[in-house]
């Protein structure tokens, strides 16, 4: 037992565990999770993935060195799954040192929805070999290899893993006091803290993914390494429903897609900052003519400078704790950088705020804002519209009296809601009550907290209480939205402030005609256009309805002589404000033609030959029922568009199940 | 004679003058113009203002020194009035002097719109010192003072002058070999180049305007003078209208009706960048839709990036010649200023054109941005609306062929021409030719000019030639619009680029399968957004026609009694998309109401009281037209509002010539 050993052992002699019924046990200190279990009962220790001791999950095979409240994990609890995914990135290195015993080992863990284990290798890994590795795993998972845990010294260590070099560094860095420990499935041993599931015959449903290389420990100064990414549940449809989730994400990838059909681009000149296509920035623009006209009665929008100077930065705190996200700009009358990009709006608001004197009776105030801002993310961190450098939200900040919060807070909710819905996005709700560090009086948060509880109430919504999660200057509601593929998104956020009226010296004057101070609320919907945009061409994998899709209909004659009544389509289409297409190519091979809709995914052609033209109709094909040709009169077709583009209806093939 | 005197002895003895008519005559050096008029004819020495010799301008009394066309300027000469208004500024500092002997004198001179005199006093004047030194002033003019030049040598100025320090000052500063000469009417003398009027009694419409502090030599750190502002006319009715028109400059200055309607801020935390308020962002946006709608179907708009590295402003050029003008931002990564916010859009489009392959039948491609610009202004220069840091333009780039340029140029004719009448600002067009130093070869500028000049024609309208005045990589046409009081203001542009798609290197695939170079063709209409607005302001006096006001029409309920009529009113005008103001305070003093209204300049109002809600109408009150309230129903309310706002009407009483 080297030094670090002594540090370990025990100041007691038994541990109290207390189970899920109240009843309590006292068991010896360094008892096996295991036999605790089986004294519990032999079903419930086949079922048993690990337990939970006083929140810690921990492995079976791991001593007990504390008590606390003792939970046995199942394969239904969701924490289950990453014992699960952490034991198939060691049965992952075991098929990989079978096949390539050179290959030296990194790190292994699990990782949200799924696992990887870098190696490192003389050539980059194939679709081959990963094939090759998922068929050695299947042979590990059927031999039923026990995880067999070890706590060793660091110079028992050292002897284990002196033909893997990554290990060693690893073991260096270890702290003095800590247990060292390795697990064994057959003949691959790792050194790890665990948790694992009991044996290899747990790992049935699982998949590699790919590989990528990764530098060792994220350093590029170091080596680069082979990861492969893989997955692994518990039941073989969550398996399935996963990877057809990933298929639909790939098919669907925004930068992909905005490509395809030509939305925007993005240039070296100016990374981080997207280039809108004219179909883009209708999309764009249709988007914020949405956002304007839900809030053109009961908000008012401003528009407000980009560039400030440092004082206000100051005030607003951002200089001190944000600086290094924002862009700052040289003054060149002091040779200073003391003006900034605005990386959000609420200063603009409070400025404009504090410019007039208000009356309890203006109360609430929404203010709302898209003017474009800017953060300076690093140019490693940037990825197609969801991590930009430039970009626009609906930004709204409602300046309000205390006893207007729940009123407030339920029209807000009202307002998000629908607007999700008006583009097939269900929202889910989370309510982040008082942290720890916080601002503001106890009675405050009180009044505040039941506003916003009362306002989630009357929605009749179920949420999520995030206790302790709230922002410490006030307690927030936040919006995550599920796409058609069921993925979550975090999007809206409904924050009530308490500090920055302080901080900015806002007041009205109430009905008692002395000052007040206001209590303002942060509200985004979409949050970034550019991140909404990305969601939504996803989630309608670029199938966007009629009254978002940048072309709408495209006219087709399929001669010269059917010009003139392609023309008059085409007219009688715009004046009533449709977004009109028009292919006047004349392409023998109509395949070629399609091709072109499809490839745009506008979601109507209109084709015109010597039959549409006498009797004064089109042929129409519908996007996603190409099939079902549809022959329709000019007025029927005008007001069948403008129809479906005035009430924003959402398609049956958006989203397309596949 | 000093030694400077010595430098003008001259070098021949007689002096030949052309006449306007071709006649020479030969005169000797030193013939005064006076005599050399008054052998021409009396009558035309009467009318004689000064003369113009080589195109320099003196007066009668000024030796002839050098040869060249003579012709004689009479009052009808707009260079006269310069003289008239430089001998105004003498004819105020003999007077000032009359009344405060004390004064110093700095400069007076003529400049755009009238003259001003500087003086050195103990305290500034007052309105009451203005009114009587305007008195003295038409003394001065009635005793028919002559303008007496001397020509002296410096020693005898210095005497002269020994107790004006300022002229003291001036005297030093001029070089060896400058002619030295003063000014005399009555007892007061000027150090002064002149020309002059022959006498003082040519001073007969005249005004003092106001006064101001300003730094001798317009240096901070020397002292200040306090200067008198002035103009003067030939004709008394020229003089009204100056001054009726500085009286309606006043009234409709923007920076005030802006502050007025509350439709724009300015904040020190950003220094030329405006905060657009509810109203003004209501005004703002719908001068963008009106764009965004016209150019709907012959544009693409785009949406580009603010902020772009260096490269690509050193392919632009903007790097080398327009830095300082640009606001520089530093880059985390690199930390160096290697990144600037874009002050114009043509870069940005050109990376656009450049990302796609184009084929001559895509040609021409109309590229429009309303993106958000930033240019380096002074802080000291900023005005208003009309000198800021922060703007948006309607800005398109054209790409064509050469071949495509007469139509292109007429299809924009139309465009700018049309955008500007629908504000009912009158546009005048200058024609502007190839200068001595440009790039590209005679038959390019012959081709692009006749493509111009055929367009021209084709509008019937009347164009100014500006022979040389082109840019030096093409030819333009330049927008003048003349406001409802008369001013002039430069907003669009057309110019032909043959540079750009060289340093750029665009090109597009002909119909004969090779790459072309296209022109590239800059089109602006209204300028800046900001200065648009600005002008607008003041050609309206705030008056906006409804399509354009905020505030487009205020229902007001007598008594809480009618609530619930007005309410309804309020609910059919909105569903039109009329923008309406709903004032329910019920104040008894009914002209508070009015006021209320009428200083937003609200178009219409709209009272429902007992009858109204009975008759189902309202009594409209139109502003402009108080007296006439009108009783209507209110389906006829809601249609007559939405068709004005339809149609975009222009009112009678915008502008209102009051």
């Amino acid at each position: 037992m080297d030094a670090s050993a002594a540090l370990h052992a025990p100041d007691v002699d038994t541990i109290t565990l207390t189970l899920p019924d109240g009843a309590t046990r006292e068991v010896p200190y360094g008892t096996l999770p295991r036999d605790v279990v089986a004294s519990i009962g032999e079903r419930l220790l086949r079922a048993a993935v690990a337990v939970s001791v006083d929140g810690q999950i921990q492995d079976l095979i791991t001593p007990l060195r504390k008590g606390g409240a003792f939970r046995v994990l199942t394969e239904k609890d969701p924490q289950a799954l990453d014992v699960l995914r952490h034991s198939g990135a060691h049965v992952l290195a075991t098929a990989v040192r079978r096949l390539r015993p050179d290959a030296k080992i990194g790190f292994g863990p699990a990782i949200e929805d799924g696992f990887y284990y870098d190696f490192e290798v003389e050539k980059p890994f194939t679709p081959d070999d990963l094939a090759a590795f998922e068929a050695e795993m299947r042979k590990v998972a059927q031999e039923k290899l026990a995880f067999e845990r070890s706590e060793v010294s660091r110079d028992e260590a050292r002897v284990v893993f002196r033909e893997d070099p990554l290990k060693l560094e690893r073991l260096q860095d270890l702290p003095e006091d800590e247990v060292i420990s390795t697990y064994r499935d057959g003949d691959f041993v790792d050194l790890c803290r665990g948790p694992h599931v009991p044996d290899t015959s747990w790992l049935k449903h699982f998949k590699l993914l790919n590989t990528a290389g990764a530098y060792w420990r994220g350093d590029v100064k170091r080596q680069m390494l082979q990861r492969i990414y893989a997955t692994a549940f518990f039941k073989k449809d969550d398996l399935e429903q996963h990877l057809h989730r990933i298929e639909e994400a790939k098919r669907r990838d925004h930068r992909l897609l905005g490509r395809q059909l030509d939305l925007f681009q993005f240039h070296a000149v100016s990374p981080g900052a997207a280039f809108w296509t004219p179909r883009g920035t209708i999309l764009y623009n249709t988007i914020v003519d949405f956002v304007r006209e839900r809030q053109q009665r009961d908000f008012n929008e401003v528009k407000t400078p980009l560039l400030y100077n440092k004082a206000l930065w100051e005030q607003s705190g951002h200089w001190g704790k944000y600086r290094e996200n924002m862009f700052l700009v040289l003054d060149n009358e002091t040779n200073e950088h003391d003006m900034s990009l605005k990386p959000m709006n609420c200063p603009s608001h409070y400025v404009y705020f504090n410019s007039s004197k208000h009356s309890y009776r203006e109360l609430p105030l929404r203010l709302v804002t898209m003017d474009v801002l800017h953060r300076n993310e690093v140019s490693g961190a940037l990825s197609g519209l969801t991590r930009v450098r430039q970009f626009q939200q609906d930004d709204c900040h409602v300046f309000l009296r205390e006893d207007q919060i729940t009123a407030e807070v339920r029209f807000l909710l009202d307002f998000i809601l629908g607007y999700y819905e008006a583009f097939g996005l269900k929202a889910t709700l989370k309510f982040a009550t008082r942290p720890e560090q916080r601002i503001g009086s106890d009675e405050q948060w009180d009044r505040a907290e039941a506003g916003l509880k009362a306002a989630l109430g009357a929605t009749g919504m179920p949420y999520e209480l995030k206790p302790g999660d709230g922002a410490f200057y006030g307690p927030k509601i936040d919006f995550d939205v599920t796409d058609s593929i069921g993925r979550a998104w975090q999007l809206g956020t409904i924050q009530l402030d308490y500090m920055n009226p302080e901080r900015f010296d806002m007041s009205y004057v109430g009905e008692d005609n002395a000052p007040h101070r206001p209590v303002v609320i942060h509200r985004a919907v979409s949050g970034s256009f550019e991140r909404f945009i990305a969601i939504l061409i996803e989630h309608f994998a670029g199938n966007f309805p009629t009254w978002l899709a940048p072309e709408q209909v495209r006219v087709v004659p399929i001669a010269a002589d059917y010009d003139a009544y392609a023309e008059e389509v085409v007219g009688a289409l715009r004046a009533a404000g449709v977004r009109v297409g028009y292919d006047r190519e004349h392409r023998k091979d109509y395949r070629e033609v399609i091709k072109d809709a499809s490839h745009l995914k506008v979601p109507y052609m209109a084709v015109v030959g010597r039959r549409e033209q006498e009797q004064r109709t089109v042929t129409l094909r519908r996007r996603g029922a190409e099939k079902q040709q549809e022959s329709l009169g000019l007025d029927a077709l005008v007001a069948r568009l403008a129809d479906e583009i005035r009430t924003r209806a959402l398609w049956q093939d958006a989203p397309p199940t596949a």
